[in-house]
């Protein structure tokens, strides 16, 4: 290893109160979330004699090794080629002692160095989980008019704890291939309404909702969604913009997952899986 | 479900044949792979009264419900609100019959159908592996200018069998959240050299090449490159890109990530797991 002692970031990990479930029984305990945070990365250079800065706002990531993300996906994307290209590479945070900064990395080209500008203008890239590098993500969600999640009935936790197996029976190819994830909607009698599978995740979910939403059956209230795999911030979204209020998963969710489905009223579960589960917020949905 | 019979189109599984090794013996079989392939939202309607027609390449998706994935997508990031906002919506491919088509979806809207176009400005999104639909993936990224790996010397394919071993000792963040993805590269010797975590997977091989771009450690032609999760055709083509001739998973490969490292002369290995492994290309590698 490069430094042995070497740690994440603290700001890698955070911990916070969740409840966890086993059979009908909660508890409540501190539990250890990945951080998910937006990056920005800012090229600054000359282009053909005149000076030029750009924004590539790229990708929701767990900050730590911000300097090195920007550097290796610049060189993945064939912009960058060589080390000697960079005059100067830092977080913004760290420089400025700016904390909203920490989430920005600038690259300063040394004069002369030209990069494909083609090709730069191919990068730029922005979702709606984007313009939020420098503030605070959930204020830039809220662009995107999304309305709290209302107040819905509770359901039986051991609908819950059933989801895996429900989701198994009609999952097509990923027995297969083992090379799919899956998402699906269920009702609150455990009725499989329909599950889609892709080898990306957030296409997967594109496709559930798609199919809801060309038959006018949005928003989904009366629904769960459940999630073969981790839990991000921009699946989260998809389901808060289709008004599913209880969103269940195997997997992990990440900090902002966890936040945004908080602000929105919505129920989140991880780790789905033997009867057991984690429960992030919106409890009073769930009969325990 | 919707439909209970309905299988996925066939496009979205594909087979061939692998090499299984199990411990130093190795057999031949028929494998089922997923496929990866880009595709492309046309969205075509009015603006200010002046026809437009906008191409979002948006995403590298297993083929299958093409049509509600677009659908999704497009009301997923706030672009439409209602399906009666769509006049016609079909994947090129099916109505002309031009099978280089079938990875584009277009969506007319109904004529007075205003979008925020700023927010449509904001969706146009490129990456090296896009320009791609209509034709062949593989002959787009040419122009990323990739050179075709080096043949290299075998190595004991017991060195594979310990990867998970090996990248586990150093995960710092996993085994306290279960929520992150790991990019482990690990010489010939067996030593680790480099790991480093996300909450998404390209981010974490982008924080480990770039670590080594900026030390002018590129091309990695002496390690492995080991992966926590399922390898997609962006991860392959990250790897190479950085040199690295040799890349193995814990999961599955996609069928275009399988495609591209065959062409690029890479070895790739997925599902390592318990003294298993499933060889894609590349065998010539591996002393078994």
């Amino acid at each position: 290893m490069d430094a042995p002692t070497e740690l994440l970031a603290a700001s890698s990990i955070t911990s916070r109160m969740i409840t966890r479930v086993q059979g009908a029984k909660a508890s409540c305990l501190v539990d250890m979330i990945s951080v998910e945070e937006p990056l920005e990365i800012r090229v600054v250079g000359t282009h053909e004699g005149q000076p030029f800065a750009k924004s590539l706002s790229i990708t929701m990531r767990t900050p730590g090794h911000d300097v090195e993300l920007a550097a290796g996906f610049l060189f993945g994307e064939g912009l960058l080629t060589d080390r000697s290209q960079i005059q100067r590479i830092a977080s913004c945070g760290t420089v400025a002692g700016e904390p909203e900064l920490q989430n920005v990395v600038k690259v300063e080209l040394h004069p002369g160095v030209e990069l494909d500008h083609k090709r730069l203008d191919r990068h730029f890239y922005t979702t709606s989980s984007c313009g939020v590098c420098g503030k605070s993500s959930l204020e830039a969600l809220s662009v995107a008019k999304c309305a709290l999640l209302p107040d819905t009935p509770p359901i039986e936790v051991t609908l819950i704890h059933k989801l895996p197996a429900i989701a198994r029976s009609a999952q097509a190819v990923f027995e297969q291939t083992g090379g799919l994830h899956a998402s699906a909607l269920i009702d609150h009698a455990g009725t499989l309404i329909d599950l889609k599978e892709d080898v990306g995740r957030h296409n997967a979910l594109d496709k559930l909702i798609g199919t809801r939403f060309l038959k006018g059956e949005v928003p989904l209230t009366d629904n769960l969604l459940f999630l073969s795999g981790r839990i991000s911030f921009e699946l989260v979204q998809k389901a808060l913009m289709a008004g599913i209020p209880i969103v269940a998963a195997v997997g992990a969710p990440s900090s902002l997952a966890i936040e945004l489905a908080e602000q929105f009223n919505m129920t989140l579960i991880g780790f789905v899986r033997g009867g057991r589960c984690n429960v992030y917020s919106g409890t009073e949905r769930l009969r325990l």
